[in-house]
């Protein structure tokens, strides 16, 4: 059965969003009488039956909604946008398919390009999120400075974190533990991932001071952020 | 220390191929007693000093080799490719920087286009094998449909298989166990990963009998055939 999201999903009828509609009448060709699945993003999921169909729209009835209330906790990804949109659009693909939480952009001292392209990111992330079958769309932050993560993101400090980094020897900052060890036996963290020329090692050694963060590493070959970011949530052992 | 590729590494004094000459002149603009690091992408590597440079063409005086003569042994990938090029180049790319041994591309009963692109994938592997500064480039093997593995790579009975799918009740084929435990314990091994519209069930039974592989899912989400490939290489605990 197809799936369609559809942010305002209540029992009765209604009109699916213009897009899905699109994709439904023209892309697959659905018809009065078929069913499709629905979810909203945010817990809820339900079977709708077209029932008037034409170019560019579609009325839907909606089944009873099966809600759950609270979000699963899991891994918060804080990470740098890599330089070319194409690789971070793949890790948002990614992320959202392997189960992470939720994602905070940074941008860090060594960032080369710090364009924030929200409304495309969440489209990447909602394609994903129907195609995978998940009932819970990541949540999408506001990208925002690094050192501005303390005052957004207090939550963060209510569960332990990890930033990995290939500073050989950060001065003032404990030697990294490996990411697959240290995230044994946590069903909730976040992990920072830093931008193509890595953190500094200033910005380490804050992360380390302001939220306790452990220093991670990712194994002995040197990985791009997206590849970085999309191994550490694979490994995270409660996806 | 800039990476090149030097499929002839040997001590002494050689031509670098002609696109790593290109872009060792021309991008980093490196000049003459310049060092570099060299890898044949089969065990070798070395310190290379820049001798003469001019616009196309490089020669470099290579110091001594430092060879590994076996093959670390790790996880073996067959994997239908994408329909889309795109998306399978991706994946080897990924699965270059997080340490897969050797990629072997079926075709089966399920792909939707079976177009061998060889050189360019090749290409690929070779630049991610610069970029994570692995010393062993993956084995890249031709393309073969998917009733020939036996008869090509027989060399696969030699270790312990799986085979990767989402049907849900296959019949006569044992349930699936979790890749994440399946693998656990394990230093060499291989698994195989389906086309979009997945394996057929048939496909999965051969497997299952002609190799003993053992059926495996990689977690509740339904993910892309190079999403699903990437999880279980970065999940393999001897990476």
């Amino acid at each position: 059965m197809h799936t369609c999201f559809h942010a305002e999903l209540r029992e009765g009828i209604s009109e699916l969003p213009a897009d899905e509609a699109t994709h439904v009448v023209r892309v697959l060709r659905l018809r009065e009488g078929d069913e499709v699945r629905l979810v909203d993003g945010v817990g809820g999921v339900a079977v709708g039956t077209l029932l008037q169909v034409d170019k560019r729209r579609a009325s839907v009835e909606v089944g009873q909604v099966d809600r759950e209330t609270e979000r699963p906790q899991g891994l918060i990804m804080v990470v740098a946008p890599t330089k070319h949109t194409d690789r971070f659009e793949w890790l948002l693909e990614k992320a959202t398919e392997l189960g992470v939480e939720a994602v905070i952009p940074v941008w860090c001292e060594r960032s080369e390009r710090k364009v924030e392209k929200h409304d495309r990111w969440e489209k990447v992330i909602v394609a994903a999120t129907k195609q995978c079958q998940r009932r819970w769309k990541p949540l999408l932050h506001a990208a925002i400075p690094l050192d501005q993560l303390l005052l957004r993101h207090e939550h963060l400090t209510n569960r332990l974190g990890a930033v990995a980094h290939c500073i050989e020897d950060a001065p003032m900052v404990p030697p990294r533990e490996p990411w697959v060890s240290w995230q044994q036996g946590k069903h909730a963290a976040w992990v920072a991932i830093g931008p193509e020329g890595d953190f500094s090692p200033r910005e380490v050694g804050w992360m380390v001071e302001a939220f306790a963060a452990t220093p991670v590493h990712l194994g002995a070959l040197r990985l791009r952020t997206e590849t970085a970011g999309m191994a550490a949530i694979a490994q995270f052992e409660s996806r």
